[in-house]
């Protein structure tokens, strides 16, 4: 029974460019200084390791070609799966996706009810800041939706659907600040959501 | 069957003074330019149309003094004769209207669940932009809710319902901006949902 | 059966010091003064006498170390008892209440299901008068959620919380505001949602 886990799940969520592998590194840190055993996990690469198993896809970007109702069944899949995990865990995953067909939730409501998460966390960063970083990135062809304007919009989005998941499921949504030289603190705030009290 | 729908539905929303219209026109003129054929349908007009057929109304207006029951009745049934349209449908409708009891949803869940939407599209302007429209129209009483602090939160209200649509039901959300001699952008925004990719 | 309910039900909510108490109160006189009889009860009060009168507790402080199935069943208790009050109801609870472990939704995708408001009000003020307020009060230590910033966040994501619970149940959404010295305007708001047309 999915209801009887022990431990609890936190979902961190964040625009790419707003820093979460550094926070989660360190959160993940923190967790394990102060006797927390937290395991951290990739909603996404739970979900290709479940169609690989499968033999459904060979490759990550094959999984977005699978008739709707698979991806369906692959996300409850995965969520169990997420579940299974013994002690505390750190989803880490995406509230919406900016996709050439705009936001996709990273969360629906299906997934939402199967993971029953402990704590939504959005990280967020100054827009300027964010835009700023995918600029240095060679590797990313700046587009429209690296503008500023577009980021605070993104973020936006991403309060409004953790608001959503958290009315449905209950889970609390908490708004981490990862400013410029203060992972430490984002991180800090990840990490007491393990802590009692 | 209404989950075996060929062909896409595509929300379109925007608060009043938005240029709904003009944008619209413009995007099935690129929809037909590019071979691709697409439906333009108003949600409000189908729901008065089954409710005239049933003979519970005569006008418009009488809608929303029936009982509550018969008017989701009325949705659900608006809902399933769009699912019917053959190919690509836009839907003309609000995400939320402003009543004088406060901001009625336009896409309540049960309509959500029963239309299926691919793609909802917040159609949006600067709130000053709309202001002014407003008042330049001499059929609207300007009222408080014209000022620009009350459009921006109209707009905002707006993403946050999509939020919890997209979250509901999986589908995308599109912010498309239409800016002042704009509306051609606006309306290719929404015209490139309906192409492959 | 809680669907037939005579009289409205309407819920405001807002953040610590934006003067809901003193909006409230006003918002009662005037439904007094215009005929309208409509009661006013605490959401958390209705489900700390429900747990008192079950023997699960003595004191509020207890209700939040209960396990979480006998909290939701507490809920849709407090729920269904405000249903059966006589005539009008306006509940003072909150959107989201903001704790050691992030916002936690005041009112939770079952208990809108239970209460079927017609509309929730959220009570706003300026961030910063809200800051201010909050510095006088002595009886509260001062904290990083309670700058302006913070406090923009949290009615923002009541905003959020409130679109959500909208989609979901139907019910409208009125944004008032408490502007300094303007309380009387904020009470006329509520108190109109009572009035017919």
């Amino acid at each position: 029974m999915s209801s009887t886990k022990q431990g609890k799940i936190v979902i961190v969520t964040g625009v790419p460019g707003v820093g979460k592998t550094t926070v989660l590194n360190a959160a993940l840190d923190l967790c394990l200084k102060s006797g927390k055993d937290v395991s951290l996990v990739n909603y996404g690469n739970i979900m290709f390791e479940e169609a690989s198993k499968l033999g459904l896809v060979r490759a990550r970007d094959e999984m977005r070609r699978l008739p709707v109702k698979t991806q369906v069944d692959l996300q409850l899949q995965a969520s169990e799966s997420i579940r299974q995990i013994n002690g505390n865990v750190i989803v880490d995953t995406h509230m919406f996706i900016n996709t050439s067909k705009g936001y996709m939730p990273g969360i629906p409501s299906w997934v939402a009810g199967a993971l029953k998460p402990d704590a939504i966390v959005l990280l967020e960063a100054d827009p300027e800041e964010i835009s700023k970083r995918r600029s240095k990135d060679v590797a990313i062809r700046v587009r429209e939706s690296d503008s500023p304007e577009r980021i605070t919009e993104h973020q936006m989005m991403g309060r409004a659907g953790a608001a959503a998941v958290s009315v449905q499921t209950g889970c609390t949504v908490v708004v981490a600040k990862n400013r410029e030289g203060g992972y430490i603190e984002a991180a800090k705030v990840i990490a007491s959501l393990f802590w009692e009290g």
